[in-house]
């Protein structure tokens, strides 16, 4: 998590500030079961949401009661309790530390998924603006870097479109992974709290109780949620690496936008460079290699160890950050990106007509020819196109055996670029339930 | 995918037979659907499925034909050629080789997952088992690897079922992600082949039509499923490390079963290892790391370059044999483990009583003494326990200013383990939804 | 390890044949040490080398032994104690089974580093060639995929050799970090056997030493070595990528060789597919995937646990056949590779001249102008390139500013390809040590 | 990089102010050499040393200038003018960015190396004082996290520091294999820049001059260093998690240091819990898990692209800060480690005396006995100890067989425990040089 990378509304969530808020609305609301309970009187538990709500946390004075204590939720405790006065004697009455910590932790990472998910929100509605308005802007399509056959650039768009709808799916999944609450005690079993106290705060932050914690909230559910945060992540690089590929000098399709003003490179107008899928390519390497320590977090020994934390400390915050900052960054230059559908069709002719030539040879096939000799007609004539850049229709029109056995308007008939686009409604109605 | 690590059901998935196989009721189920369309004659639909069923496909034939053509499909087609007859011309109009690779490996990939599925619904119903069978297990609870409060080890299982039981869910998720058929032609354009063709044969296959394809399913559902195999993987190796724990010298709270007539090693009856569960620690690494490359394959080229090929070439069996292979390793753990209860209590009362110092500490304080006095006093009886091997209930039996604050009988009710496990059955109704 | 991707010398070293062979080795080797030693005959280690070394070890019969044992050193023994006879019972005194296993292991790293080495070499010998072919054919260097300034393809590919070059030299260390031998009993201390035995073994098997071993040679040696393959890996991976950018069709300054018979796809002559090396991307992936296992290997348990076993039957011959099989692809690729150097030219002057603006807008400056003239001088005749398709020179010529402020001939000479590799023979000094 | 685990020398490396300095330096001595090449004049280079080096940089106000150029090498160089004046624009002539920012990355991670070697240094200081403190401590050693034969608690240690010296010895090549120094233009071709500029400026800051660069130094290097560190990140975690071994409550051999007044939890005194090292291990998978995005980086496309950057800016800090405070933090474990010989003991005698089974049996075969009939003579005495608590000497001397076979003499020379610590100074010798 730098700067560079940020943005303020995500890097809130894991600031000291949150962090303590967040910690004294779980004690606030654990005092508030525990006096429905019986086991603490009411009016302290509404002193202790009053009081509380009121102060205002210093972050440096909990920070020098926890170099003495060496224990950062006892300083907290002990902050909280000048606020409080003499009810703060019952406050976290028969919790642990880490009933704090991880409900906690949910809660940080259920904000930072809603963040995300608005994110992956309004890329979609990027992706969708620009794919409606390029539904019929023809372009090749390449596999393996090498002119294939015509697609529209609108359908690149929805194939992207689809992949972050998926995105968006699996990231509400592991939202709903990682969103319970643990109030359970030293090593799960309830036995100083009482299981209610979990359903209420649970209940009152959002969250689910955790079936069975032990004394932590388990980490496959972590595990779960930074894998997806890598898969998204490498989707971001995808959708990346296609602009790049395109703003290539010989391809320039598209281009990340440009302000009027901005210069490229000193005296080479040319040199506009991609830098923010540049940017993003990297950044995704990042967010995907923290799923790893994410998953070797899982086997914690017998109820607990405190491995996991340093790497969540890290983790939380880098993983949502950077994937915050890597959504808003993509959604931008999907916005304003520069589209160039005269180079696109350009690019698609660089060897004139020959993107035609499978549908001829499947044509003559049908008029009776044999393959072998489909092939040799074909062949023949489109060599002169790759070789010497002719014109693939004219040279086919002035083929004998070729007209001999196909009429000209046919053959006009397979240049016709409206065969390969025929079912882009079809597509875009499965993917966006219009076209 | 090595013998040693393997079952032959997960295995057979992947052998060139079982592909071949599904490649024909792909290009068959397609030829039923070009007939309706009128496409193709009814009859060769006809031909194609009865000659195709009847033939026995020579693994062998086709890799010397690929040797030539370089091109597995074609070397395939051509073999099945052989048996269906002239009829042969009508199979694959239209289709690239990618529809068959794509949509089969999506047919290979819900397979396992079905037997993935099932591993995981036999661990369950072993961890349950096992989990009632010692629901009332007192064993200690371990932090850090320190003692910490008593559970049961049916509380511990229940935990492990908890985890598998999310594991289940994820994985039914990810087969949903992968379960996908395209039959979209050369850049997914459907320019060759009517829309209808695909959502025939997947629904023949049991599979959804993939809304928007390139050449291929785009990777993203690839590297969520294989993302999910490693952190299920990453809880087999949580419950195994459990297991290597509890097995330790000094611990022996459970054991890898050992056949009656089993020896150790040579003449140190002792010497059993937990080599069951240390192979799968291992077997875990390997799951988990293979979803890295499934990440990196998101970001092909365009509509499709051919990199991913050679990772799911080997991670596709790979991934889910071993995963198979660990599942059931396990759940033979789980289910001969042998459990004991006695070291249970001998390791929990390693030091006499002292796991009750909490409680005894948290009475004193509600009978009137502050904070400080408490300590004192559970304190100095302590240390007598930690350092003479003293008995703590003894001790402060003994010490009159205990006794001057606490009746004996109170002091003697904080040592009833059955206030530890007073929610054990509210747990296990949360689990497994009965107790 | 499957066998599309994988060449028969590096498959052989990891044959059960070849490991019974070199475990035979190691028996033998310490049978005359302990013979010397006196601890068992001389007779009896001489009958060991005769009666083994003739003896053909049959796999099948000695992993059926090993059903029963569950036990594979044991198995084998006990089947090589069927050619020995009685003197059988002299072999393997004092040692233990990872003795054998791990200092085997290390025999077979060092003869696949030995592949890997000579692989190697053949990549860097290809490369040499090429690059001093290729020394003075002048293509455009490009950052972030846009053009930049002129350099050489030889220059490319001196890059390529001096990358490969470094990863020879790491193999190097590597391969000296797993060349150790551990003969030193059950946790390290020798306490069955004498420590000549292992220096005698080490010596004779061309190992060193493992200076203290506890019952297994430390595994952060094997993290070191699959790390350095996993680097070698990446390196292969951008020269591949390089490659694959050169034949993009839009580009097309390189190709895959193609046999003159070979049919690129079906009609059309431009699809030519840079297949092998999309496919070294792929197995790129999957080698450095294997680095990860490797690191979590190293934190064994105490002196040992078995879980690295699983891990090091899998990536030991799948990472070492897959990037034996990648570098050899790779040398052909590079052996064989089509340049076109005029396409070279082609591309550099798409906009025709401008790679040289900055060129000119220097030896304006430098002619007395302000930056901010020049800037302005170069940029309004360079936008008539990049926008209406102009000749750079030309417009500069015939733009009385610039042709007041810089005599006409200093103008021609900005645009001398010659300013650019002036160097090039530098380059080729330090990589190559000639040029 | 979180302030909680980091150290400040190594934070300070990577302060805007320190890569401020650096980036002076290299732009004073390339002009140092452009003045000795006479492309700028003397008194301009002196001129530039002077002031430079004298001007304190405003990190804010370069910080403001970047938000407007965009870039970050103009931003530092419009302010270094400030303080220069005209002779400024003698400054970075025929550079690019990359020149400056390449080898100012190298320049700090070799003193980060330097930072990391000196860490080292420390901690195998302190493993080597305690080694030899407890040279003949005899402890279990234990596979499987069974109990196994008898070693030293300083061979242990011993093993650690033969782990580290090879650490060490890996971080030296992965240091050389960073410091390289290039300043050679756009493309690497040196077009606008003599190559003795790049080998005066290395030489000046004790890097080599890179032989062949791209406009980047090539990542390899990067990832060959980052690889290493997670190795190294693997041995740290090895250490810890022996030690979070060693201090189970069930295990108590060793202990992390408490100092006297420290509390470990609450009211009881057995709960010290190895924060320390389970911290350690956390920061562990940190450190490994980076070295993925840094292999991913090698792959740059063409002369370079800049998705490096956006990693290199998290894990240049990141890696090296937490590695420092890993490698510093595991030092201080090792150096107050408490270690309790008597537990060692106590351990090791849990079954009394059955740790000499093994030589038992193996005397009594030496003595004439079958093979059979000895592991039968010792198995009924050994099961005596396993499950009742005999002891197993007095058990063998009360056994008329075994003691009809072997002298009471030879029984109890079998019990000696120097017989496994007899090469302890062997194996100190070759790890230490002295025993």
């Amino acid at each position: 998590m730098i700067p560079r990378y940020s943005r303020p509304e995500m890097v809130a969530i894991w600031s000291p500030e949150t962090r303590f808020r967040i910690w004294f609305e779980i004690e606030a609301y654990a005092c508030d079961a525990l006096a429905e309970l019986g086991v603490i009187p009411r009016e302290a538990a509404k002193t202790i949401w009053e009081k509380g709500s009121a102060a205002k946390f210093d972050v440096e004075a909990i920070d020098e009661i926890e170099r003495v204590t060496k224990h950062d939720v006892i300083a907290f405790l002990t902050h909280l309790a000048e606020f409080v006065g003499p009810d703060a004697r019952f406050i976290h009455q028969g919790m642990t530390s880490s009933d704090v910590l991880d409900t906690c932790f949910a809660v940080q990472l259920t904000r930072a998924s809603d963040i995300l998910l608005a994110d992956i929100d309004g890329l979609l509605a990027a992706l969708k603006r620009r794919a409606f308005e390029h539904k019929d802007t023809v372009t090749i399509g390449r596999s393996h870097g090498i002119h294939a056959e015509p697609t529209t650039f609108g359908v690149k768009l929805a194939q992207a479109y689809a992949e972050f709808s998926r995105c968006r799916e699996r990231l509400v999944h592991a939202r709903e992974d990682i969103a319970t609450c643990a109030i359970s005690g030293a090593v799960g079993t309830f036995a100083n709290i009482d299981p209610y106290v979990e359903e209420h705060v649970a209940a009152k932050l959002g969250l689910k109780p955790e079936p069975v914690s032990t004394q932590v909230i388990p980490r496959d559910r972590h595990a779960m949620f930074f894998a997806t945060l890598g898969v998204i992540a490498s989707s971001v690089e995808r959708l990346s690496i296609e602009i790049r590929h395109l703003q290539r000098t010989e391809v320039l399709e598209a281009e990340e936008y440009f302000s009027p003003g901005q210069k490229g490179s000193s005296a080479m107008p040319h040199k506009r460079n991609p830098v923010l899928t540049e940017n993003l390519t990297g950044l995704a390497r990042m967010v995907r290699s923290m799923a790893l320590p994410a998953m070797e977090n899982v086997a914690l020994w017998h109820e607990r160890d405190i491995s996991h934390s340093s790497v969540e400390r890290m983790i939380g915050p880098d993983a949502t950050v950077t994937l915050d900052f890597a959504l808003s960054r993509l959604t931008g230059v999907i916005d304003k990106l520069l589209v160039y559908p005269e180079n696109m069709l350009k690019n698609m002719n660089k060897f004139r007509g020959l993107v035609h030539s499978q549908r001829v040879m499947l044509a003559l096939t049908q008029a009776g020819l044999s393959r072998e000799d489909s092939y040799r007609l074909v062949q023949r004539n489109a060599m002169k196109v790759w070789e010497q850049g002719a014109d693939f229709l004219e040279e086919l029109l002035a083929d004998k055996e070729v007209i001999a056995a196909l009429p000209e308007a046919e053959i006009r008939e397979k240049f016709d670029l409206g065969y390969h686009t025929k079912h882009v409604d079809t597509i875009f109605k499965r993917v966006f339930g219009e076209a």
